[in-house]
């Protein structure tokens, strides 16, 4: 076998400001989520998930999104992505300068019935709802589909059903689907197989995919999905987020370990790995703990 | 870009009991470090490094690999590897039942230099002096080379020089190499440009890959060694070793996290990851330490 042809490029969506710190114990003010956020962008980040519009009640990490959109000074460029959970969640985000959006679904039945209480058809026909009006009002779309790789309550998931799922947000007007591994179990030869399926039927540039790292496979999988010629990839800064169910493990690549591996590559993703770091050490300190990122580690104990 | 397509089957060699205690705080007592060996080979496992025969002054944790050789029960078909860093190692390896050992050099001068206080011409001549020894009592000898990726002194190894120590080292009589990332930099790239040139001089059999977890991009360098058709890798249970410089970060690939990610794939190496772990478990409780197996942690969290 001849030595792969990896891209010179890759585009990074950073989901650390929400993905991450939702999944995080503790409300970080408003302040110092914008810090963040303006740190991250400083380090050359040029798209990342910094609030959702989603009940108070139910994630109240997440309560201060409204403000913090308000208060953000958005540089040329960058997208400012906001979760919108339902046509609610859309009518309060149009109230403040949000330009862009994510909705989200899964390719699991019993997944998005235990996540969100509705059926993947009700859920896909109430993104179709707030696509309608995003699109009237110019926002950008970006459609995450859950438990692509497996689900936890029912095991494997059928690829065709990732893609079936993946095909109506398309249909229905998503700019760009992020294709994830919600419990971190995929492998690179199913990454691979996916990757194939979903390129056939749809534009390249409309996929990222979004990994988690919980054994180990982040990184490869990422590899996988090169090899295919995926070129947007999402990660968490310092790791942020976790696995809820374990303390210590690790959910979301994290973005230091993502780019530590593509620099080595000579691959390109403009972002600058010691600044991001900086950023993911200042939110670490003020949640009071050590990020998983494994190049985090290796960073501040100088490992050799 | 087509899917790979994937070998059927890997051989693994387990360096937990030696390459993994060696590098971890306190002296296990010979008869748990027994234990933990047979439990190793009741999951499966075929070839092992089991001690080093090298100063107690310097390695206290192998102060009893003569011991234990003596008390091992060998299984047919598995072996049981013991390090011999030079003459004076072999003639005691000689007066107990070893049949499999590993010498050891590496492709930066100024890691040699550090590590064994000898240049690797020096180092060279001493292993030809071991093998020449080794073969006339029908040893079976693996070499490893650290360092193969870069140096923690002198940064980037040159793959000629990489190539130059493995070919002295086949020449000389090593029945197999071992080629080590052994401050885990490496990333898929080099992998493969590094497979690829040793594979032109040396046949696939004879070369195993060593990859250490550090940065998070062991399984990804696994998998790029897979595509370019090499089939024997080096891992460690639970992780053990870690990094001497950094409590908690990772050193050697875990086995459950390889062991995870070939099952997913569908490739077989024979060794079962349940009866694995357990292993592992158990001379982590001895160590009073939780390892650093993402696998392990996920299996322990029952994490989703």
């Amino acid at each position: 076998m001849s030595a792969t042809n990896y891209p010179p490029k890759v585009i990074l969506t950073e989901v650390g400001p929400r993905d991450g710190l939702q999944n995080e114990k503790g409300v970080i003010p408003t302040a110092e989520k914008l810090a963040f956020i303006n740190a991250l962008v400083e380090s050359g980040v040029t798209r990342l998930e910094a609030g959702s519009f989603v009940s108070p009640k139910w994630v109240p990490q997440m309560a201060d999104t409204a403000e913090l959109f308000d208060q953000i000074k958005p540089k040329a460029g960058v997208r400012y992505i906001a979760l919108v959970p339902n046509p609610k969640g859309l009518e309060i985000a149009l109230q403040h300068p949000v330009k862009d959006i994510a909705v989200f679904t899964a390719a699991s039945e019993t997944f998005t019935k235990k996540n969100i209480n509705r059926t993947i058809e009700e859920s896909l026909s109430e993104i179709g709802q707030v696509l309608a009006t995003a699109k009237q009002h110019g926002l950008w779309v970006r459609g995450y589909v859950s438990t692509c790789f497996a689900c936890p309550y029912e095991g494997a998931v059928k690829p065709e059903r990732v893609l079936e799922v993946a095909e109506r947000l398309v249909q229905a007007g998503v700019d760009e689907l992020s294709i994830g591994d919600t419990i971190g179990v995929a492998n690179p030869k199913q990454v691979e197989s996916i990757s194939a399926m979903l390129l056939e039927k749809i534009p390249e540039e409309k996929i990222a995919l979004h990994f988690h790292d919980t054994r180990g496979t982040a990184l490869a999988n990422v590899v996988a999905g090169l090899r295919m010629g995926i070129l947007k990839y999402d990660a968490s800064a310092g790791g942020l987020g976790g696995c809820p169910y374990a303390p210590g493990a690790s959910g979301n690549l994290a973005t230091e370990d993502l780019l530590n591996m593509l620099e080595g590559m000579g691959i390109d993703t403009g972002v600058n790995l010691e600044k991001l770091a900086q950023a993911s050490l200042a939110i670490g300190k003020t949640l009071g703990k050590a990020l998983p990122s494994k190049v985090l580690q290796a960073m501040a104990e100088k490992c050799i």
